[in-house]
């Protein structure tokens, strides 16, 4: 196997990630600035299919119209002299000292009129670049104290600026299909809908739901002890799974957006082999960035890894599905699962009330999990 | 201030709660068995309006239809005599070595219909008992190698089980509504449905939608370190608060049911003042158990301190509420709050890219919420 | 009562902790710089005691000695005209990039060279103050990937720096007590010394073990779910109290930093009460930083917040000792606690082997801890 | 490879981990008792080295002497007739409900009395069979609420049942290391010395400190989400590392005590690799039991696999140490540790303050370390 990334792929990377200068709370930033540019031939190089961005990863927040044209003719001429494509834009909501209290869901009106106008030009300037979702990850709408805002009129809020952004994305045509990041904390103590099932569930009760579904984050769902892969399967079986972000993390700490697959590689091939399993064909994001002891070269290697990472598992995948002890044992799975109850009807229901059950039988047959999990343990260790 | 519990305040118990023996994974119990018709009796003492149970709490898992009766005769007559309503009922999923696969989810099909049968006859038995809600908690629902199962297949198994239980409330025209209850991990390594989020979004996908909410339980939300108030108001919001289990836990730790307000008081008075803010009218249900160093005295002071805990925070609430300097603080951010993006409107949305937001300004205001904070701790401290 | 802050209290705060900016991970500084100056002032301003600085705080890494000289000058004379003390001092081994593989236990030893002179400087510099108490944060030393170094030779590095810089302490006559303070993660992957107690442990393989002592955080402590007042008293007994940094934190997520006693008020509430238990008479620290939704006053909010909270704690401590129902329970405690085995000798521990216990009877007697839990929190929440 | 265990290896199990019954907070056991004279012929069967207990694993606590010395009998028989050595003996002073308050620091004396005669008469029944290391984990030393005990006290009370249990050691030439094993919570809220870090500390108190050292296990260690291998690095460091329990862990949750290797495998790799390195020649005992799904082949599976994983890590970290690109970046790492501080002297310390160091270049190299992770993640899954 060679584990080379090609387009077929679809391994997209932000501009904030292989950008990354490596700045942290404790820390001063480590590395030079890397132009929008100088990270698409990056990219290029590595072989990445897309590169992703916020609106000022691009233009700055206050660049003149005339900047902002060049930057985006210069920057649509390196993707397009690269072979890199656009698959997804976002709008950063976080980084002024405007979005302090959140964006959306801000008390002050004219923040949340402010932070939909943004997401209007990002809308804008990503559909330039043919970008098919718009990611929304809400890092500020949240709080400190519980004070300061009922927390259903955040939720209000929030839908309020969903509905309204779903119909400019009709009014213009440009076709997005919104895909909305949940987070737990950082850099609020707490943040508003905390997981991707939340969101799965405001969804629901937007004006056009069927444009907008989820992005799930491995750090973001992680960082609470979540399995990542339930939600993602949540997300699927829902028919919401509009976009993914790959990285790593451990559970309980500060969002390590660490190299893909390389804090919890267990869950990382789960994840991989879901995604294959049932043919989920959107970009594979890397939302994550390189240690701050690494130089631009060390940045390459984190992307590379990345990306062959994804393709080592994706290969132990399909070992695991075609591995004959655990398709035997699959087999005697699925051998005890010979229907459910069905539908209903009164005469099934008395049916079922009249079934006898033998509890002892019932618990009686050793499952053999341990040696499935071994046998998954060993084609991920490589053993198998 | 008496704090004294009285029925309208609607404080239930579940007999698991108050007849808990202090069993945990590493001891033995500490207490003897409680007979339900004692712990009705102790709640009667203690002030409590309502008892809940698992179908086997009250009647033993082998019990022949004669001794069930006569338990449910006697079990009435206590209740009838002490004054003491059922509201809640809910079934034991988990607790026979049967489920240790899950109920409905298991792969062992059944073990599913298993699950379902015994879901249906404790409907029955609450039924008899006049409870209007009926929680289920899939505790088993999950896996400890995901190799077992794909767990969109058991969202599908759940959802198979949900409908089918819904037509059986419609058929014998029980009129229950159904609260489900998202725990994360514990006694499996990750159970399906994490979160309440994970739950309101998997109720919009029933057949009878409108017959389930969430039992939210501040021990299962907060031992991911998720804000319990939220998740209570995303559900409120959404119209899907059905019931609520109140106790206490830390976060990052084992399920520790602690009495209710005795770990983080801070949480605790958020979530009671929003409940009497919005006018909750449901039971609030202690889903505690006492130290293992306790007798049955300690037992009662264990639900006397939940009781009165409570009451002490809806106190609090109301002086909140009423707080001068509070709502000044109030007025001065609802002053900000002029109305939002409103509805779209082709003009509207032309308006809104024309307007000119001054970035600075909307950053430059101090939004004293530290002072709000501290108010609030003052209030918490009894030294407002 | 009036919880009004006054020097025999010994409340200080770092110039970084007043002087935080609000920067954050994901978003820019919401607040100017305040000059140490000014800092100071304003600490004065709230009533706080002493100031502590890290060596670039007070003087920019790059000062030429004459600027150096006059900012330390001009600093004086503000602490003098102040009457604020400078009670400790510490120094940054975390924000150049030049740390970014740790500091005492990097793999460059001039790095390692290069932190040890840095910190013998800012000793030269605390000393000029009359500080008393050294801290020491390494918040580098530590890991992304354990590939890089062993923990063991990190350890023997961070031991070689300690005991040159008690040596360089004894020569220069500064009469230093070290303070080490531990973090498990953040901005590190894992720290070394994740704990208290693993300094502890480390200070007794020190040449001069009796000059090193630790500085507990709150929030370092609570990050990984530990008890802090746990971590607190093992230092009080081992004489290793030299320091305390208090703060608030809510387990299993990012270094929050926020206001004394508003995050887990129990848990400081037993820490306060240790602390004036025990008669610690070293300074009380805030080492946090007020929301970024705060503006100067905001900050001056902040710190009030910090003292008065510890004050009213205090309160609160003298209250629960001398509360009669406790102390009726307290003293049911002390009648059980009828001497231990004692000292080892052959008679007697021939007579511990010839008792007879029953088990029985040892485990039957209710502890009531439920009571005396209840009574705290009422006394915690201002209602006994 | 094989991966087969063999004597040398020195694996062991515990009686109570083959043993396990699979009972949880919320389920019942699912498999039968197994004698001890079945679990060591289970253990002979897979090819375990030794055998550990705890006192009431081997001989009931309610036994007579002469049944005690007929189970006695008969367990070194079947040990002698097995090739299974007892390197390990424990005492179980948690399950009893006279426990439920702590044992050596229990309030009531007699409490603490028992648990010192019930320890020593563990100490001589694991003297029976050769048993060289005698762990004590305090896992009923601790709180619920802080109201009860004063920590310090706790610790006092721990010194003085330690001191007295080397006492009986030496006066009884019985020979052991004691190995103190720490737990941060679960079965009690908080556990005091809840860390390693916290026992070594500890230990350097007592009288016999030579003869005490650690038990480090990951799950324990993990549950914080603290680095096990760092603990034990700093362990071996300071010449305590006496025992280790092998098993596996997801921070922050209940302890699960999974197979080895199987939850974070990259955590598992490195303790291996450590472990090999230094050349500790300890038993590995795995402390962990099997999913509640197995029946005892799956129980045979389970500890199989912890052996053979660990084997397949053993032989990873020989990989590492051979691999030619790995050897090259640690050369290169090595290139710039051309010697530290090393002892100070007036004139050495005068030369350090005096040479001038440039930050820029210090932080100028990149480190590679995402290139060393990622050829250790390629090692671990087995595509180097």
């Amino acid at each position: 196997m060679t584990f080379e990334p090609k387009p077929e792929h679809k391994f997209s990377f932000g501009l904030w990630t292989v950008g990354n200068r490596g700045r942290d709370p404790f820390g001063e930033a480590v590395r030079d600035t890397l132009t929008p540019v100088d990270a698409v031939k990056m990219l290029a190089e590595v072989g990445a299919y897309g590169v992703n961005f916020h609106d000022n990863d691009l233009v700055p927040i206050d660049a003149a119209a005339a900047e902002r044209d060049s930057i985006v003719r210069e920057f649509r001429a390196a993707c397009e002299s690269s072979g890199i494509k656009v698959p997804m834009a976002t709008v950063n909501l976080f980084y002024e000292a405007a979005f302090r209290d959140g964006a959306f869901t801000a008390n002050d009106a004219n923040v949340r009129s402010y932070a939909v106008q943004k997401t209007m030009r990002a809308m804008d300037l990503g559909a330039e670049f043919g970008a098919e979702t718009f990611v929304l990850w809400g890092g500020r709408e949240g709080v400190e104290t519980d004070a300061c805002r009922r927390p259903d009129d955040a939720i209000k809020r929030f839908r309020e600026a969903m509905n309204y952004l779903c119909e400019y994305n009709i009014a213009q045509g440009y076709g997005y299909k919104f895909a909305l990041e949940a987070k737990p904390n950082e850099p609020r103590a707490d943040i508003y809908f905390p997981t991707t099932g939340s969101y799965l569930a405001f969804i629901e009760s937007l004006d056009h739901k069927e444009m907008v579904g989820v992005n799930p984050e491995v750090a973001h769902e992680t960082m609470p002890g979540l399995n990542m892969m339930h939600a993602v399967a949540q997300a699927w079986e829902a028919g919401k799974l509009f976009h993914i972000d790959l990285n790593d993390q451990v559970p309980g700490r500060y969002d390590q957006d660490l190299r893909f697959g390389s804090a919890n590689p267990k869950g990382a091939f789960w994840l991989v082999k879901y995604l294959e399993d049932v043919g989920y064909d959107g970009p594979r994001h890397f939302d994550a960035h390189a240690y701050r002891t690494e130089d631009f070269e060390g940045v390459k290697d984190f992307a590379r890894g990345c990306m062959r990472t994804y393709l080592i598992f994706k290969d132990k995948g399909e070992r695991w599905n075609a591995n004959a002890e655990i398709k035997a044992l699959l087999a005697e799975i699925a051998a005890t699962d010979n229907g459910g109850v069905g539908a209903f009807s009164t005469e099934a229901s008395a049916g079922l009330l009249g079934r006898s059950f033998d509890r002892v039988a019932l618990a009686s047959k050793g499952l053999k999990y341990e040696r499935l999990d071994q046998l998954t343990m060993e084609i991920l260790l490589g053993v198998d």
